[in-house]
């Protein structure tokens, strides 16, 4: 593979996740087959902020290839509590492991933990930042359930504003031909412009509607994702909106016959349980997909697997705005910027920083 | 087995579970061979509420057996805390894994997962209200040490109204031929007038004492449970009646040669110390006993293993009376109800309701 | 092996722990070999209190040898916060297990736990008393980046008082010829008078020093620990001295150029994180030594692997003056002393109580 670690999507050039997402397919038609295709291999889990789902889908994924498991789920128990660095601990977890998934709260730290890390880092999301096995599983899915990663009328619904799976979905599927999103949400909870920018930029179309109904009859995936209460802009907003953006059965009724309804899970109160018995209702069947995703990742990353100190690149004095950088939190992290006309951007956090 | 799910030992027909008891003693004795019988499958372990002894002992026999486990023992830090209803996390661990054990402090819950689960669930304990391997583990456990399960004057001690092991093994035992049982509790600890019923309905011959120590003389078995301080009716009763239930190297003195001494565990100080190292105790022994069963358990529910999405019954309108029932805790579970006579029996928490 | 148990490093004669880290070597430079070794064995790790890192080098050492793991690293999850006594856990979990790893907080408690065990027990550190593997650890580091344990002048800096891995190692080293200690530390955190004697009685060269500087152009190996800040006698000698004990590149650049930095990790402060690249910091390189330490000693442990049940020693009614002695928390626990002339010294927690 073209980079050693899974950080962000872009890790993978398009031709890599193609073979990601043919080999996840195949694993899912002959899942036996592969049970000793990582045998004697460790996966570690290294989980600083807990996420069962997320873990057991990792954890899962390498005991059916035939690997083993280490990892902790709650950092209050782990050396981390006695002040031990994120450096520090990939050092001697990438010693024990061949492989790690990190979960971690702050933006940047699955890629600083990567310049320390004798083994492959699979980021298993940082904070609100990247989450790219999720759009991995996304992506299986659609190759699965509609055979194709083109000519799709997709919509998205909910909290669009802050859902890093949505923004990473938008991104990869507007790279294919005659793609085009419907954009389900209200004016608070919209995408942020950078990423109607990059659509744009796609030559992807794109429009917003304020109303799931009025996008149900076009669609061809409908993407749902939970918009929590208090990220509303007010609780009169709350009341009169949250309706609007409920998927039921009448919804469901308007929907095309070959529609698919894809969400991320766990899901609360924002598709109802009546459209689970729909056939289209296809996110259980999506979470499989994502052990299926996450088997061809591990195998594909531990093809080339001997063991190897990276050397960190040098840094610059600069410092990156954004507080909750891993940068600002881990101070030995060299800071490392992309230059993009007059701004800096932080190759940890994307943060855009303007050159004085 | 006639049923895919063990949530009570009644899902076991007579036949059935003479075959696990006999295939757990055949484990016993050769464990090594067994090592390998479930290579590949996945045991998931979701506890709701933490029981480290039972869920290592479910652990170590999926293990034992060749398999490999995932799981959590602490909802605080799954995705229920994120508000997921019980349907969905079933229906998402049971595309993972190949067989679920289950523990949960409401009742029914187990059953209510069984009709969203694509493998079997076994039920590790659903509140109050059953523990099907338990009762399991004793049967075991008698047929190794006594050779039968007949003629046997049984004494049961301790918090016989709340103890549900109790109650089940009570159950199960009548149903063979010439056994008898001591009930040996304080009045306000009794066991319910319904299994008293159940026994007078069965045949089997019973008597109250309220002494374990005039019950001694008579004991082939005599299974002992902890009193809770709370439990008592009194400081007063429990000061005073505390010792009486509590067995010593004095009252082992008083008994048969042969007599076997159980208890579920964790013990506190209602058995002393010293009676440890009497070979008429075997409740240690009771517990690798508990190991044997749940490997024979897990091999046979595994042997037809396709995975397979339930269909659940349609429901009534007719609400369960008991706010713990899992109908009341998560709303789209279908209610349904035996009827008997004037009664309705709630199916999932046998809750029985008067009809108007 | 001599004894069935590990609980302190005198339980392996010189031969023994010479061969261990033979193998432990072996088993470094053929790691993949070694996978199978302990097919269908089971490691329980029981941490009584957490230690995410020593107890994930525990279960990569098993499961890199093809075996299982089971335990727990959270008491208040497990039946021990039900009130069960150390020994009935110890029974039930060594009926599941082959093997035991016990990490808790009292002292003595990893040998009263081997009183009632089926199965060896490790000691993974009792309280502030022992932990046997992390100096076997220090063997093999030594060993593999030395060549050899003799004629090494060793010194050690930091809190040498409360240092349990620091006393084990002095005690280990002090038995092969030719070698020297620097003792680099305040006078309020020096090691203690019996160690001294230790030295003394052994023949063993030792001075002591105030300042890292001073004794860095000595060195062949330096092992730092960490200090407390509560452990200084005053904020204001706190303040004073921190630097004193600090390992930067200024200092590395005065040291021999064959000298190693040994660390037990996690390190807070104590070493600079640009001592990390010289190659002379060998701490990382440690925490894998330790792998393959703990890979051999399981390996050793496991040669000789019936179960059978101890008999305790018949104790006595003399109480350890230790108040956080096994035997004062635990009252079951036999009390057994050696005595050496006037004075009884505890089997558990080494107290020595003068009889009147």
């Amino acid at each position: 593979m073209q980079s050693r670690h899974l950080i962000d999507l872009s890790d993978l050039c398009v031709n890599e996740w193609e073979n990601i997402t043919r080999l996840a397919c195949d694993i899912r038609a002959n899942i036996d087959s592969y049970y000793g295709a990582c045998r004697g291999k460790i996966l570690a889990t290294l989980f600083y902020e807990p996420s069962t789902r997320t873990q057991m889908s990792f954890q899962t994924a390498m005991l059916r290839l035939g690997g083993r498991i280490i990892g902790f789920d709650n950092p209050s128990n782990s050396s981390v509590a006695k002040g031990e660095s994120l450096k520090d601990t990939v050092r001697v977890v990438s010693g024990y492991s061949d492989i790690i998934a990190m979960r971690h709260p702050v933006s940047g730290s699955a890629m600083a933990a990567s310049l320390y890390s004798r083994v492959p880092i699979i980021n298993a999301g940082d904070g609100g930042h990247l989450h790219p096995t999720q759009t991995l599983t996304d992506l299986v899915t659609l190759r699965n359930e509609k055979g194709s990663f083109s000519g799709l009328c997709i919509g998205l619904c909910g909290d669009l504003k802050n859902g890093r799976t949505v923004h990473s979905l938008i991104k990869a599927m507007s790279g294919f031909p005659d793609n085009r999103f419907v954009l389900i949400s209200t004016p608070s909870l919209a995408v942020p412009l950078y990423i109607k920018d990059y659509l744009s930029a796609a030559g992807t179309p794109w429009h917003e509607v304020s109303n799931l109904a009025d996008a149900m009859p076009l669609l061809d995936v409908l993407y749902m994702t939970r918009i929590q209460k208090e990220r509303f802009a007010s609780e009169a907003e709350y009341i009169n909106q949250r309706g609007v953006f409920v998927l039921d059965s009448d919804k469901m009724a308007m929907a095309k016959k070959d529609l698919i309804v894809l969400h991320p899970l766990p899901r609360v109160d924002e598709i109802t349980v009546e459209v689970d018995d729909d056939k289209r209702a296809k996110y259980f069947e999506q979470t499989e997909y994502g052990l299926y995703a996450r088997m061809a990742l591990i195998m594909k990353m531990l093809e080339d697997s001997s063991k190897q100190l990276p050397t960190p690149p040098p840094g610059v004095q600069t410092q990156c705005s954004n507080p909750n950088c891993i940068t600002r939190i881990e101070p030995y992290v060299p800071h490392i910027f992309r230059k993009s006309g007059d701004i800096l951007v932080c190759s940890y956090c994307e943060e855009r920083t303007l050159l004085d």
